[in-house]
């Protein structure tokens, strides 16, 4: 916010300590980014050390002690409704920071680091029981954080902490959303893998050299509109959106033998990257300028992925480029490479399932890590839920197999619950604004088609993208779309695209 | 220092102060870097605005006022030398940061950015009296900086600018050096170039791709000892070695007709990169664990660009890694690659210079800028002593040439006298340095034509690389070689490689 308004001291007070925090953010992405996709094993260290020193000064700036007051001074002030925004999302960041003893969030940490450490072995070695001794206290910790929180907000336990990840959703909400999905998911599932059985696909024949997937990439990343003056694609080992909104670092990786990996995740990091690359200029800096929550972050990686990579049309202008780059293939016809994008396989593992079996997974852990973090349940009654709930989602057996079960996540591992729903919520978004998208503009689908994203990216940016953090969740979503989120968008999305409907 | 004395409190509240400035120094290096070798253009207004509040921040640390008791009071304390000498370098740099205030650092930031800025159209446009308008400003605030650090350490305005460079050496010692190489080198100058005059050298003909000179580059800097998994090489248009000692980032830049400019530059910065690789890890963190000195890092880089690698030896291996990246050329022979990478020129710019003609343009240097900074002439009267001295030493008439003769460097536009030295002092650190190995190792430069360098870097690393900051420079260079600094080395290894005497 570059206005100072004379009358609301305390207000510009709060800006200049949050426009310093958004510096020291800066730095921290950056450094963050260069660990992940530049940084020679030995520097290690000395980063780890410096990356600490700045989180302890983030830390230190959030929880000054005059901040508290400050806030209160500033609510009393004469201020715009941007600015009254603006102070909502200060007080927002600042009660992140404040709400919890530091002895707390130390112990947390820890906890979370010794339980992450431990799993990457326990996992491959299927160790549920070595795995439980440390997640007990990862759970333990997680209920006290989620007790004073919700004695800080007035909100439920999970409520709480699903409050930080998707401000004003609520568990209510989620329970009459996810209900909704559970009564057709299932028989869709069995629909279109009916319809799918006898569908002949013809597989991609390797190999694909590293620099034509990146050129590939690159070519479709330019396609999607992102603005490589303001960002770059490098490879990581587990691939990420980071950077800062003037200046996005995209990773990805390639594996020689599957292109659509890499290229169909450089397009899902590309609809998070412009979400930041198009945040309103005149807000960065201020908290009212971040990107609104995880899901609706994830609502713009799935509208590229998803709703718009996938869709016949887009897939069309994608099978010209794969032949421009690896040599035409049977495999590359627009037909074949759309059932190929398209199949649909009930699986173990979240992060390989396709859009259409994707919410189960979600829906599963929601209902577990409620009931845990709410005191209904014990770590030790997981397995005994995850196999119920997956024989009767999906139909797949996982007794015993923990490490494909429920010990495939990071998220629980490191104390991360109230995050999950992130993702079916982003699943839903993507097709509400898509539906809402065809009503405003009726030959979506041929303009697409034609290789005239533009409607597309236009719609996105006057509902999602400059709005940045301006209203909570519910309320952009009935603002962009007319209607509170209802997930007959992403029913009628997937019964039109996999069973032709 | 890991070590924490109970009886020196104060001592140990000033390491923790400077571990912190240290790890506020490592995120500044590597956001530095990043902007140099991979920021997008559009990123650059929240870059600056991020690194000048972290160059903010770090100011504030270093002029805490409780600094000045606890440095008063650390002295007092029971130290071991080592710590001692530590002490004696956090006083050096708290000193650096205290002795000047702040109005004049930043009027003199401001004049120096508003010269360069001018330059870098004044120069190419010969613009010599628009220079000097903003010129005067820079000398005038230099000159009052000079004073004040004068009267701060009771040396001379010169010596006390010098002293920040090069930590001991006074305009005495240089007075003396430089006039000992003036009564040779016009003259050396002349031998080798009657000697050169018939020598046929066989052009290398380009192009040379740059995914071989990369290759090359790694190659050569492997053999040298640069460690990967502490460092990287990537491409800037100004290259340069930033990073931290724990993963250092060289870069260079690529032009396809040329392959020894990156080649050589890479082995340059490669030179910088050891040292800082094998500063002594106990000491990181502190500035004892610095390197030592402006000239004693360029001794390292010219250890390895012109002591080492410009050696007939040296040379005899380069050979068969050139025709092996790009092909088999005539000019690829290493006698006819000795004589390519020492041809003397007498030329007008410093950065192009060869080993032979370059200490003439530091001694011009200096004797201006000296003269200038010591009040005995005015920026007015540069152009015309400029002319007197090229003719002198290199025969070279720049009468008009404004933009090849004084406006070539940034060094002054900038503000930064009492710089120059350096260069030519670290060109004759490097040859006492080798001296000294070859009384070591009689056989040194079998060895290195042998491939073995482990002698050369054994050297290096016992005498200088762990030294760190351990003495200042005259000590330093006692410890290592001997004897004080002695210009008769350098002329010793010029005499020998270029007139074969």
């Amino acid at each position: 916010m570059s206005t100072v308004t004379a009358a609301a001291p305390s207000y510009n007070e709060l800006c200049r300590v949050w426009s310093r925090l958004y510096r020291y953010n800066h730095l921290a992405s950056i450094v963050g980014w260069d660990r992940n996709a530049m940084m020679p094993p030995k520097g290690n260290d000395a980063r780890a050390a410096a990356e600490a020193e700045l989180s302890a000064l983030i830390h230190r700036t959030r929880t000054e002690p005059r901040l508290a007051e400050l806030l209160r001074a500033a609510e009393q002030e004469l201020l715009t409704d941007v600015e009254r925004a603006n102070l909502r999302e200060i007080r927002r960041d600042w009660r992140d920071a404040n709400a919890l003893p530091e002895a707390l969030v130390e112990a947390k940490t820890l906890a979370g680091a010794k339980c992450e450490h431990a799993w990457r072995s326990q996992r491959p070695a299927n160790d549920w029981p070595g795995f439980l001794e440390n997640f007990r206290e990862v759970v333990k910790l997680a209920r006290e954080e989620a007790q004073l929180l919700a004695a800080d907000s007035g909100l439920t336990r999970y409520d709480a902490l699903m409050d930080r990840f998707e401000p004003g959703v609520r568990a209510a909400d989620i329970d009459r959303i996810f209900a909704d999905v559970k009564q057709w998911l299932p028989d869709l599932v069995s629909r279109v893998q009916a319809k799918q059985r006898d569908e002949k696909i013809i597989a991609p024949v390797p190999p694909f050299p590293v620099a034509g997937q990146r050129a590939l990439n690159l070519a479709v990343m330019q396609l999607l509109g992102f603005d490589f003056a303001a960002g770059r694609l490098d490879e990581s080992t587990h691939p990420f959106s980071g950077g800062v909104p003037e200046d996005v670092r995209l990773t990805t990786r390639y594996r020689a033998e599957d292109f659509a990996q890499s290229l169909m995740g450089s397009i899902h990091e590309t609809g998070h990257a412009r979400f930041e690359q198009n945040l309103p200029r005149e807000w960065l800096g201020q908290p009212i300028g971040v990107a609104r929550s995880y899901g609706i972050h994830e609502s713009q990686s799935l509208s590229f992925e998803m709703q718009l990579a996938r869709s016949r049309g887009f897939v069309g202008l994608l099978a010209p480029m794969l032949s421009a780059q690896f040599g035409a293939q049977p495999a590359f016809s627009a037909d074949n490479l759309f059932r190929l994008l398209t199949r649909v396989k009930p699986g173990f593992i979240r992060v390989d399932a396709d859009e259409v079996t994707y919410p189960a997974h979600v829906i599963l852990r929601y209902e577990i890590e409620r009931a845990l973090i709410e005191g209904e349940i014990e770590a030790d009654d997981i397995p005994a839920l995850w196999d119920e709930k997956m024989q009767a989602f999906l139909g797949l057996d996982t007794r015993g197999n923990f490490k494909d079960g429920c010990m495939q996540d990071v998220h629980w591992t490191e104390g991360a619950f109230g995050y999950f729903p992130s993702y079916t919520l982003g699943a839903m978004y993507a097709a509400q604004w898509f539906a809402a998208m065809r009503r405003a503009t009726p030959d979506l689908d041929a303009r697409i088609a034609a290789g005239d994203l533009a409607p597309v990216f236009a719609w996105l940016n006057a509902n999602i993208w400059s709005q940045a953090s301006r209203w909570d969740t519910p309320e952009l979503v009935r603002r962009a779309s007319g209607e509170a989120l209802n997930p007959q968008h992403l029913r009628k999305h997937l019964e039109t695209r996999y069973l032709g409907s």
